[in-house]
């Protein structure tokens, strides 16, 4: 995920269109939604030409790709709807940075659709790509496991509401917006496991820890490079003057930007807190290190004194060659007295430890 | 509290209203203060209707509305006073960075209002949103453990003062001042926890003082994403040009400003010293651990020396076999002789650390 | 000192003028300087009513006062002089950001005013509040040790000189100027300091030390607080179109802002050098427990199998019942032998640690 | 290589040729590629005033000039097409960063191409200097080890295409698209080495390991130097109104703007996961320390205590001296029972540890 | 060098000559460049008066002064010239940062120039005042070891060169240029020590390293604050519009800028490279210290269970009390016996830290 997009592309005239995501050989699915405030029009297309029956209709079109991997078919709907060769390249190449871009007869959106995978703790990354005319959108999806935008869909079916009733921008609108608020699903699933991981730090800090840590850090960084860019390409949406984008609906912009900054702002939030995972994991590291350090140090500081004692005693010298040789050893009470020493020895350390506030 | 808030809104259209806070059940209280410079009128509402008495008048009315869990009451309430639905849902839902949005007929305002449970060092927050039109201002908040708006309806009380004679705008901007002023008390507890934790690191630092310290930390985050909105909002709201914001009370908004930005100022040098605080809890670990270090390493160093000279006078070589086997054992001055050489080597010892510097 | 200030205030209306400062009960000062090209009048006012004996003329006054804890006498010279509430509430409230106010009939800028205790190593603050009007300059400041002004008053009692006929303006930023460069003062002994702090780190890293770089790092983030807006205060008060700022004067703002840039890059020097500080301790530590360490670790490995050999001959084998059993201890030369056998341990241990350095 | 460049100009008047690379000795090429719609001219130039041939044409014309280090040629095109000797001296002094300059008569852009040797994970850089005028782009390179420019090459050769129809400005955006992904297989190279490292620090962690960390921040930091000023170079270009820049092709420029911003991002990225592998690094250096301590404290605490009850029951008293005399030797189960403490301390030992959790 | 500049002028009023720096005794050198393209008259002056005898020519006059200590000598050339007082403080005050300030008849701008001093790692500052005007320049600087304008001289005694013919605004910016291009020569300079530096931190972490380090990262903030302001200097010289300031020129600040930033650029690498250093050093010290752990972790585990053997048989239970008292010690295989268990207990150590891999 974080290397570098492959590099098919290295030395091709700028607008070739070479697919360079992983899915060539998923299957292709196109739909149309025809609808105005009455009437709803849902078709799967088999030939992109059959877009052309919608063409001079007063309705609005949303045109619903999956599976960009078919260059073919982008270059075919490019053409019906004059989309330019720039454009067309970066829907295929799907390692587009989040963008908005000013075309005379459309504008051009790029969007990260995330998904984040509970078990792996990964987040998987789809870009949706939407082309947004007078009465039409078409929105570019790869063909991975499914979008977020059923929701939009049922509503459509559903009837009469704003949806039905409000232009191409709106529906725009509301797709950008599912997928901004499905950011905070995957930075909920990051915050779960940042807390778990937070509670077996103290438990027990081990180097699968650092691993995860590492490896959601690296997910986080991910993820900045799909949110940060959209702050401009909603503040260059509300700014548009394209005749296509209406007043009225600039407040859901607005709305929409509004929930990118607030996801943003989480992100970041994680992000600190992933950084004081590690000096935390670093931490109780030092402190373990610094408790087992004071069980040898009692130990040994006990036990060594200890056994020196001991072995003075154990010296083998000839008390008969002198009674300045050892004559503890023959005294009636030279073990009792040799005992008390050590226990002496003992008591003094134990005194010393406790001043040292080691116990 | 760092967890991103729950999705209940997924999918939903914009404008929906559902309550994204954790309090569905409490009870819900409405007060409508109408007042002018000699009459004051303070009512609990029952139902949202009666709202509509004080309409027509030349009055300030003030709806305090505590219970955003009741949408079915927001709900009525925007639609008397013809708030926009994208409003009423950034009102329900109280996970809402704080902003500042102007609309035809009014000035929507969302602001965060902070308590500090001392015991718990734990920041709770409250989502107040204040509706601000012609003669009238709306505040909504969640029925939680009360507010800090009682200063303003006991002076509104009492009688002739700037607050019943400077319009809806002055009272808003009066309400806003407590919040911002109420978020130094939560500095300040922040602040003391912080010294205790201080003093005692240098204590004695242990794992609980690191738990403390990253609860600290994430509280800051937290009050940190509370605050800084609130530079926009009020810059915004000194710049507007909506009519019902008189250029006279220009001067107050300034002055919450001010606050706002010291507040900040106070909340990043807390930042900046917890931040210190864990650098002096890992220094004073590692201080401590090379204190134990040096506590084994001299007692170490010390006796087992000695014990390995005890060792040798401790073998069994048969002095008999030949004179060159141990003579030391028989000489008659053996065992002081022994004691003298442990004595020489405990002493050079002492010099030697003493020379190190490790008593 | 950073605690945030204590919460008087909470919850009065703005413009209440409540002392938050810790000197309620100094004695209070007011002297008034009026003076012209080629006269000079110095009295030390008792009432506050005096200063409009100097009001019609065409000469300047310098209002002068010490000890804004007498909030009456601060009422009362604002309104003679027509001061706003909100003002007056922030120079009796001394816990003010730095901040230019632009008043219709005046300026009004706060400033801070630093001590540095050489001994204490602390910096004490002190607020200084400035009213700028058309032909009047008041001061205000709190009764604290003393103030940086003498300087001024000596040359306009010393007589002709700029100050005596350059207007009230040129009076303020002579005043500013004086402020400002006392900060370099401030920093001078933060600096002596941490360069005493420096010799110490790497003679002996000792707890105390932490706590020294730990307050002076509070002090420097207290300094920065008073010191950053100065920027936007002088900024601001360059651009201003007040007609009693004269354009000729402006040269002399651009000075004193010069003056404080230049503070702040060395106090954000002298930030990094506190940093560099902590890592310079932390450093010495490890240093110093990895020379501990092998310490330890040569002692313990040259003695550990020097014992382990005088043990083996210290077992009570019976060497009379095989020839098998410790023959040695019956050798003519058994004993040189194990001393042979230890010394080249002790000779082996030297040659490895040579190889590894550690000597 | 991040050593400041040779001060060879140091002194000179600015103006002056001197070439600072270190190639100074290789051959040099200078080709010349003119074509329109139809037609394709390619020619080795032998002198430069060839170039007149094609001066007066209608053609685009592309001088390609590989080994700036002929600092003789470089004056005589210079004068030729009349640049500035500060443009001469920037094409020649190949240590500048990347710029685009603006003159009467040509544009001036100065970028940056990387190789990457994957062997020695360094990354080589060579200057490309653009001229770009009026149906004219002169290309400046040093003469290393080839460039990336062929597929440009190619294009031309193979016929008409966007290249032969879009003016010299069209070309030049080509070459730099092709300079920019190249860093895209830079920062590849440099993820895969990133990734290497991680396995291994996992692995083994080794100092070696540090030394190649480091060395890929060096690349990274010299990376940053080449890509970063490239956004201005973009920004400016596409803001500038030279008559020579056709307006239609501003969207290319546009595409390899995105395409640098891409590439700082991923840039940015690799920065992070370097610092994040000098923690892990570190982190795991720590942890192995624990672990060792751990082993040693174990052993320790086992023998030390077992040891000294040895020690005690080889004393040497006289049991005959006194009853009170180690009576246990004489016990006839004596040893089993000094056995049997041996054996319960060993096991209370092996209870504290599996306490501590350290098994 | 890092201390805050003496505090002299303290309490001083602004515009009083009070000379700042550390030389207040060397000789002055004061010499004047009048020339033309045709005409170069050199001359040392003895009295500031001279310069009149060149003030109503057609030629451009370079007043080149060494020694600001002579106040008396500032003094009367700003008389001599109409130079402000702010400008003649800043001129005799030598601690002024980086500026560029326009005044109705004259350019003041303050640059550093560098020196680096290879033995003693350090850089010296000397402060470089330029006052452009119409036909003439004065550059101030300290009398320090010497300037980095002899090149530019010599130009000048040359003959014809664009320096003689470009008005004074030109030889202004070859002064500048020749000042900033110096720092290259520092940089390089600190370049070279981080090197040296990094070799010696693999080969040999000692605390005299950590000190280089410190130093030349106090030295590089010291360089920071040179640099740095250089940027606005150039920007607003660059879009000054006073009438001496010709437009043909602007394309040499340009250049100047250029350096600056190309030297700002290999500041901050150097400053991240330090950064690093610290980095470096640190973990070197970290593994140092985990492989002394090692061995000592080695050699323990391996002599403290033999010792135990060892001393197990060193017991002296009495053999005859009864058959389970030590009966191995009779055995006559015995002594072989206990040296086999020793040996197995060796062997089975090292496989363990074969397995641990610490070996």
């Amino acid at each position: 995920m974080r290397k570098p997009p492959p590099l098919k592309k290295l030395g091709l005239s700028p607008g070739s269109l070479v697919y360079s995501g992983d899915l060539a050989s998923s299957s292709v699915r196109a739909t149309i939604f025809d609808f105005s405030e009455n009437t709803l029009e849902e078709r799967a297309l088999s030939s992109s030409e059959e877009t052309l029956l919608f063409a001079g209709r007063d309705t609005v079109s949303w045109l619903d790709i999956e599976g960009v991997h078919d260059v073919e078919l982008v270059r075919r709907v490019g053409a019906l709807f004059g989309i330019h060769p720039l454009t067309l390249e970066d829907i295929v190449n799907t390692h587009q940075r989040p963008k908005f871009e000013e075309y005379p007869d459309y504008a051009f959106m790029v969007l990260k659709m995330l998904h984040y995978d509970h078990e792996a703790c990964e987040v998987s990354v789809e870009q949706v790509s939407l082309v947004l005319g007078h009465n039409y959108l078409i929105s570019f999806q790869e063909a991975k496991e499914g979008d977020v935008f059923d929701p939009v869909r049922n509503r459509l079916r559903e009837g009469r509401n704003r949806l039905r009733t409000s232009g191409a921008d709106y529906l725009a609108y509301e797709l950008m917006d599912l997928i901004v608020d499905h950011y905070l699903n995957v930075l909920e699933g990051i915050g779960e496991h940042i807390e778990s991981i937070e509670d077996e730090i103290t438990r027990d800090p081990n180097p699968a820890l650092l691993r995860r840590i590492n490896r959601l850090r690296r997910q986080v960084i991910f993820l900045r490079r799909s949110i940060w860019p959209l702050r401009d390409v909603f503040t260059n949406l509300e700014r548009s003057t394209l005749p296509f984008l209406s007043k009225e609906n600039a407040v859901y912009i607005r709305d929409v930007y509004d929930h990118t900054v607030r996801t943003m702002e989480i992100m970041e939030s994680s992000r600190e807190l992933l950084a004081s995972m590690l000096e935390l994991y670093l931490s109780n590291l030092s402190l373990r290190t610094n408790e087992v350090m004071k069980v040898l140090a009692v130990i040994s500081t006990i036990f060594l004194p200890l056994t020196f004692v001991a072995g003075i005693y154990g010296m083998n010298f000839n008390t008969e060659a002198s009674p300045y040789n050892m004559p503890e050893l023959n005294w009636p009470l030279g073990y009792p007295f040799a005992l008390g020493i050590m226990l002496l020895i003992f008591l003094g350390m134990i005194v010393f430890f406790k001043r040292k506030d080691w116990f």
